[in-house]
């Protein structure tokens, strides 16, 4: 029988014991589950881009994973833990919008979590992770079903939908989904509009205006900007070696606009 | 049966092969061994902080697990490997004072490890990590006892303790056990220290006076100092969304004061 | 039966997702396999230090590991994909030359991978860590034999040998490996010509010039540069507890000198 697999994405950094703690407390629950790491360098505090890292990650792992996001600005507040249920797998976090990009895409069941019943004794104000969403985890990975861990509500949080808009004929808007550490800026328009414009097209995001669409970086001039395809299934605009975010002075939420027909 | 565990906490940083290695020589003599990272991300050189992060760890994995920890300014001089028993579970590490906050809180029998008989072949100098501590914890949790290693000795080395003091009337002083990667300060002064003082108290360190109290992060205003009962179990001082130890001017190991009746 | 083993070696970072979508795509295909990082954090691009990683590592892990190498400055572009069997173990990477260092060690046979076979559907130009080396080193581990994966050939890239030479009598020349996270120059230069030395030679290395050598970092004196035989097997200089690259300036690639009879 193939083993559980739980995923962690945090914003804990690697600097502190913190990560390795949550694994020592899913072990002891659930020894045979296999931990697998999404990201624990989310920007601190930033819910946005940690729930665009598990929207990208959950569809290449199995039905039945348990995934674990926990970006929380809100710890030790009134906030509940939620588990959604979606695509065949299972989402434990903090009810702050950081599962919207997953939930916008699937059907879903989302229940609020009945803390009480499985967090560690004594529970912390501050660390959750290890408190609260590392023991649900474990518990629903060793087969604990969902609807024990609390009811289906309809009234959890949702970030800002990031689609992109046509704000008038010819000009598509979207926003910044990412900035990856490489300085590629992912955004939040489907890569099949560059098909679309079929090299006529311009986009514009801060202070980088371009026409050059690529199909590999391989292509490109160093320095110069190009949008591409990104691995994300979005548009993305890189600059070949270089930080096309910091060229164009963006951040995460920024808007992103396509401009057909130049 | 549950997989045997053995973590690692280092200070080798993840910027080079050598951790990857360690996992290496584990997995050829132990395959089934389940590897967990507590940190490698100590402070270089910094035996107080890697004490704190496997102090604060362990309790936290199964019984019988295997901890190793290598921050080893002392590697290849004549400082001996010891192998601890406490609370159930095994310790490998440089006889330097990194498992003394562990052997502080639980009965324990230290044993020097004879190191001839299991580290590989050449051994080096310089990376005892992979010639010594890495065999060590992979013939550990694959069974064979304790005493195979070597005799039990009493002479190890213990750092400086860090239990507070009350230096005068109404003053207690603790050190800084850990500066986090928030720039949160873990002090040694005990969370209930905080109800005992129940609003009436000063918590003082370097250039940080406060006597605010709070039970979550979220309770408290952008830029200002705050303690608040850590997820350690100890007083923290913390500024929300900023780093405390850098206002505070302060270090692993400084003092700490909190002064009653104010 | 031992679990199968897969090692990562990639320049793709810890902040983003990618990674974690990598193992996501290892587990679905064969979720009994054991995961193992070397680094993430290759030098950006650098396939020198890439093929440095995995050389030093492979030899410590057992038969039939599958160790995956992306350092991959030309994915998207017309470079092959290459299947290595060396050392009873596979290697699965860019043709790019990250596996010249293994190469140049061992026997093998090297085939290109008929990628369109075993990548994922719809494949990107961006990201064949996900797309094209995790499907395969999943596929391997899972008992594919290596015949399956493309037909042997012998016009796969090669890096510049970095192998000492005698450049005139008394004087060694060899290349910088690696330059690790604590500043430790690692040459080419084997140790046992610091045997041969036996103390009556001097180390150049951009602006250091030593003839200090010790067998551990511990018998050194703060700030002194020396050179010391390292856990590599090649000649390192060092300084204690600071950066002897930064001290000397230096880069990988950059050579170095050892002249015996000062």
């Amino acid at each position: 029988m193939a083993p559980a697999i739980i995923t962690l994405t945090t914003d804990f950094g690697t600097r502190d014991h913190y990560v390795g703690v949550m694994k020592g407390v899913i072990a002891s629950i659930n020894p045979a589950a296999k931990i697998i790491d999404i990201c624990h360098e989310v920007a601190f505090y930033n819910v946005a881009q940690g729930a665009f890292f598990i929207a990208q990650a959950y569809r290449y792992f199995p039905k039945e994973t348990v995934h674990v996001a926990v970006v929380d600005p809100g710890v030790g507040s009134a906030r509940r833990a939620i588990l959604a249920e979606a695509a065949g797998q299972r989402f434990v976090a903090p009810d702050n919008g950081v599962l919207s990009q997953v939930l916008e895409r699937e059907r879903h069941t989302v229940r609020a979590i009945r803390v009480e019943r499985f967090a560690l004794q004594p529970t912390s104000q501050t660390f959750h992770g290890r408190d609260i969403f590392a023991p649900v985890a474990a518990w629903l990975s060793s087969g604990k079903e969902c609807a024990e861990f609390g009811d289906a509500v309809g009234d959890y949080v949702r970030l800002e939908r990031t689609d992109p808009v046509l704000v008038k004929p010819g000009r598509w808007r979207g926003r910044i989904l990412n900035i990856d550490s490489f300085g590629n800026i992912v955004t939040s328009l489907p890569a099949s509009l560059l098909t679309e414009a079929a090299g006529e097209a311009r986009v514009e995001a801060g202070r980088i205006q371009t026409e050059h669409v690529h199909t590999a970086y391989a292509q490109a001039s160093a320095g110069e900007p190009f949008v591409i395809a990104g691995s994300s299934g979005y548009i993305e605009i890189s600059i070949k070696q270089a930080s096309a975010a910091k060229a164009a002075g963006v951040e995460i939420g920024d808007r992103v606009d396509l401009i057909f027909h130049v």
